[in-house]
């Protein structure tokens, strides 16, 4: 690890494409001093396209003020000639997330124990689970547990409840970690932070209930995992990441949902370790990952 | 190679479940001085499921007459006890195997080239494309080909001439490389014989036209090529092989069309061998591949 | 799950291959009144090799002393005459093992977790360490943790303490989950049954000390772990499992680690599930896993 | 494709890391109206480390005389200042290389026909080998073919051949289609291009003869191939790509030479085209690929 006086910072930035972006960029960068560590630039189309970009960066002095004028020097002379979304971000102090959960553990507990190992760069500040089955395995790494029952009819109920425990403890992050609830567009807007989700088989397909009995039945030999942005549109959002595994004949249901547990885990836990690393950049309806 | 006389046969079984079946078969086989150098069984549900076997063994003797009998004695003392669906095939002389094509060369090309190698137990007797586009390729292999245009309006004719030449051919096996019109039914039913398809695709996801297009659109991080048996239901057949390859967001259509190539030539000859060697048992609309 | 009375068992079979294995075997179930459910068989060498069976059945009635008695008939009339390593296993009571760890806490954590949601089918008895850093997490899963250190100069001594322990607790298998210290030849002959290691690295790239960082200096792009048998030659033993994840220029030491964390962990339980299953056997310094 | 006045040209940069020289580069390519539509970079080490980027811009004006006064500009207000390597390079005209060959067929004629599609950025403007068998089929593609044996003995003086038939074709780049003969330091050092082999394995993993039958021995799972540039040191050259299949004991040897052919052809070509790409840059002994 780097002195703390040297944290590298995280430029994004997100823009109509023109000649001198670049440029502009990381002369300023360079002006204020900073060592450009990391780049990564991505144009959507090369003519008439989107431009997308990441740095890293060490400034020259790392104290909050003095990223706070480069900030503003940005702002101006880069940001607002260009019309850019952008923000720096600092790696540290770690963002703040929450998990949502129902009865399913895999996902929850790899996110628990890979943020005690260190290996998560974000602080999990709480858990809150639509049931109890959960609740020790927060408790134990230390992780306050809510519970928010969702009773018949009663979902806007809950999901006030959620929004109060969510935004009371100034997350930055929601994961649903096989929360097994369809969250409204009033919740997602509320919430006002990104929402990440697991979709549980192989988007776009098997989309909606049961998805291991129904690649079971047609036969699949290989099934996958998908993270991405929770949207108003069910299971429709900008996909994070995804992977898959190889099944057989000899995979029941309850084999098929086994593999497929494991891929769940890891495709989550690499979606939001990436997403806490800034390397996700939403264009559209897809993402640019870094 | 064993000798001539030692060629491997193989033992194909379907029937339904109940106890004894591997013993009536394995002992019948014994008896006649065979020895069982493989085996393989699948039961789909171990209450009331049915029950899938393959056996490759070596007969004492090899001649034709003694396969005979044996074949005769399985049928009277084992198949028909049993309810079997099974046959016993030899891997010799090699099955004779018609390939389709439109105008994308890369599946013709692959199974040419292995042919040549030796690595696929078939004959390949025929190239027959709606365009001309990979006669060469076909003839440089010394293979013939035939160009079978589909007039508009005419596909029922193009459908029958087709259907003598495979029929004339004496094929056992049509193997559809990237030929891109829609077989009908009656085509299907007429042919007689298995049909294996690639769907340039991950099935059950992007069926349908412009796949590649419809997965950069909905910004997938992974594409995958699917192998089936042709049926009526366009794409719905029984699948025997998929896999896949990781993409990301520099990928355009025509790079994500390129890995897909890759994808679809490895996928279909797969299928193809796993269908000469025997491997490939369907039950409703899945397979086992042993 | 099957009635109690209906568990399935395992015959695993290692012979000399002649003619009439399958069918011997296969009909002495039958004759009992046993259902095979699942059949593999290998041979390593279709002239003069060694055959390889592993045969799940449902026996007619499942008491255990008439599974003893059916036990005696093999061993008689089958058995014997074919010169078999032979046993007829039961998936019930589950097997008990012993998880062997160091500091690292990965591997425990990701057995410990599957024997409790019931994908791994064995009971993890104890846990030792030579160290106690990851007594907390065996504790918090009910397992007892014994703390075994390793003084430098007394090795032998902890070993036989380690022996003391796990005799004592009527252990059936050993799993070195990262555990850090090399087995004496003596050790494993004392412990008599089988001992699972996971190599953290490609084996055979890498063997030895420190191999993220060798493979961080070689330049490789795919990373891998091995799962294997512990035998006198350390790091020789007949692999079970082995899997692989992409890297590139942009992973550190340690992220490399990171990665391999996981990839170790995912091998491990796979190979311990397989051998619970019976579903390896070990032939010279190889395995068949079925 | 744009416009031939909007071709790409590719920037690369190696040189000892220090704040600024983004921000000179990207500058420099601005003032010439260049409009940056990819930029990757790496830095090996945050402190002292090496610092590597390619770029990717399309120039103002196409014509070859303002890039080489580009070229220049460059060389004099950037390269120079920093101590850079550097060169940049347009993807047109097509690079020439020459694929050397032995007995067998699956490298190079898929590098051939992936050349024909339009899939591989270069010329194969020779074929030479040390025996006769792929000479049909470079001719059939319209490549021409040159025997080069190598009598035993008379190494040196086949080099030479060799040598004089590269250098006379002006080739810029030599690819080792499974070439069966070691080539010494001296033919490395008077082609004076970049020479990349494909190694039937996955290295460091049974580097030297009969790796098939070696991993075959050691019941290897995965099976793997490895690109890498030829250098003195036989088989620890750069790695330039890597892949991998799984296997079983089902695999003989010519069943894992089978897979191994799939392999290592797709590696190769994913390396060549990757260098064609100018995506491959070399430091020490190892490579980043952008």
């Amino acid at each position: 690890m780097p002195p703390s006086g040297l944290t590298p910072y995280r430029l994004l930035i997100s823009c109509p494409d023109r000649p001198g972006i670049v440029a502009a960029a990381s002369s300023l960068l360079a002006e204020w001093g900073s060592n450009i560590t990391s780049s990564d630039q991505h144009t959507t189309d090369p003519f008439d396209g989107r431009f997308l970009m990441r740095m890293e960066f060490v400034p020259a002095g790392g104290d909050a003020m003095e990223i706070d004028r480069l900030r503003e020097d940005f702002r101006r002379r880069v940001a607002e000639p260009f019309g850019m979304d952008w923000r720096i971000s600092s790696g540290l102090p770690h963002r703040r997330m929450a998990i949502l959960v129902s009865r399913e553990d895999h996902c929850l507990l790899d996110l628990l124990w890979r943020r005690r190992r260190g290996d998560l760069p974000g602080e999990i500040v709480l858990v809150a689970g639509n049931h109890t089955d959960c609740e020790q395995d927060a408790t134990r790494f230390d992780v306050p547990f809510h519970h928010v029952p969702v009773h018949p009819g009663a979902k806007a109920e809950a999901e006030e409840q959620l929004l109060e425990i969510l935004t009371g403890a100034g997350v930055e992050l929601v994961v649903l970690a096989r929360y097994m609830q369809i969250l409204s567009a009033g919740f997602l807007e509320g919430v006002a932070v990104p929402v990440i989700n697991i979709h549980h088989s192989f988007l776009p397909a098997f989309s909606g209930a049961d998805p291991y009995r129904r690649a079971l039945e047609r036969g699949v030999k290989i099934i996958g995992a998908t993270a991405h942005y929770a949207t108003e549109e069910l299971d429709g959002g900008p996909i994070i990441e995804q992977d898959i595994e190889r099944v057989d004949h000899r995979h029941t249901v309850a084999g098929l949902t086994e593999v497929g547990r494991d891929i769940e885990r890891r495709v989550l836990a690499r979606a939001v370790r990436r997403h806490l690393d800034d390397r996700v950049l939403v264009y559209g309806n897809r993402t640019v990952v870094f």
